[in-house]
């Protein structure tokens, strides 16, 4: 046997036991229904990864309802997934971050309009998955009151999936979520001095 | 002046400040060119945020190139941007995971014939934002020369933007990149028992 065909077989048997490990896994894990996903920390890609899953929710059939907290502007992602009104419900709520606006009453009252909004999409049973965008930042600010949010989210369809975005994720969310995934910053342009990126940032 | 006005008014300034900090930074980062970015790390989210950037930049008039190296089976997002083919080339390549496969001649031999699509999508000046899906997977197991991969991602039009995913991400390729994100995992459904869902993991 030449070096090469030793290592093609030794990755062959390597892969083949990766593969019983995994298929073992997916044979045990049998549960079907609704998850509550995280996506905090401080890195990027927590609303870009929550708007990913609405791309793939929807190429299975999956109705959508997007509530956004905090954004002011119009994104790239509101003005395509408004292209499919009858696919996703879409409603940007709040009016800039909070260091944009510098009033805490009236961030606050937003916050609840918008809850109010989330709350009629929790409550909907064809809706297969809600994106709360940068909940984790109202929460954060104490705009609303956890004990509420959580106990919504908990009454929800049992197949519906929840994504909540936002850095600072509170730890009793994090406790009541299915699947946590920290973004971290290990590198970004904008330090570097490169200008936020249309189709990129927003 | 009331304990909630004080906070108000404590909160005003923090935020006054905060903007004043950020639009500085705003100011200061001025260069428009495309972007590298690598999403790297063992938690959910590297594919689904490119595949979010995909709407981003849809929603912009942005046209996008897709390459999956390793996914074997279609899956909720390849259904759903196929759905505008005009606006989205997408291309899935490789035959499943190489676990599933067990056979690195054919894994290589796949990755250079989706290195080829990747090419010709890095050369295109018309598309202005290239997923790399798994991209880091290939490099890991050798299937791809890094030389070659860093040469035609460096040869790129100007503004172009690239989005490269998978773990492992080879510290050259971080290197070369300007934003980079580690997803780690804080907590995962499947392992805790739960079905990989339509429309979440796939």
């Amino acid at each position: 046997m030449t070096e090469s065909e030793e290592r093609d077989e030794r990755h062959k048997a390597r892969m083949a036991r990766k593969k019983a490990v995994i298929d073992e896994k997916i044979a045990q894990a049998s549960d079907e229904r609704g998850l509550l996903l995280v996506h905090s920390g401080n890195g990027k890609g927590k609303s870009s990864s929550a708007f990913g899953m609405v791309a793939r929710a929807l190429g299975h059939g999956i109705k959508v309802g997007v509530v956004q907290f905090i954004k002011g502007a119009a994104t790239g992602e509101e003005a395509f997934f408004r292209r499919f009104p009858e696919e996703v419900r879409y409603f940007r709520m709040g009016e800039g971050f909070t260091w944009e606006t510098q009033d805490r009453q009236r961030d606050k009252l937003k916050a609840e309009e918008a809850w109010q909004v989330a709350r009629e999409l929790l409550a909907d049973e064809d809706i297969g998955l809600v994106v709360l965008d940068e909940l984790n930042i109202a929460l954060k600010h104490g705009y609303l009151e956890l004990d509420v949010v959580l106990a919504d989210l908990h009454a929800r369809p049992f197949l519906q999936h929840v994504v909540v975005t936002g850095r600072g994720a509170r730890d009793e969310l994090i406790e009541a979520a299915d699947t946590v995934t920290d973004m971290s910053l290990v590198k970004h342009a904008f330090k570097a001095g490169v200008k936020a990126q249309k189709g990129i940032e927003f």
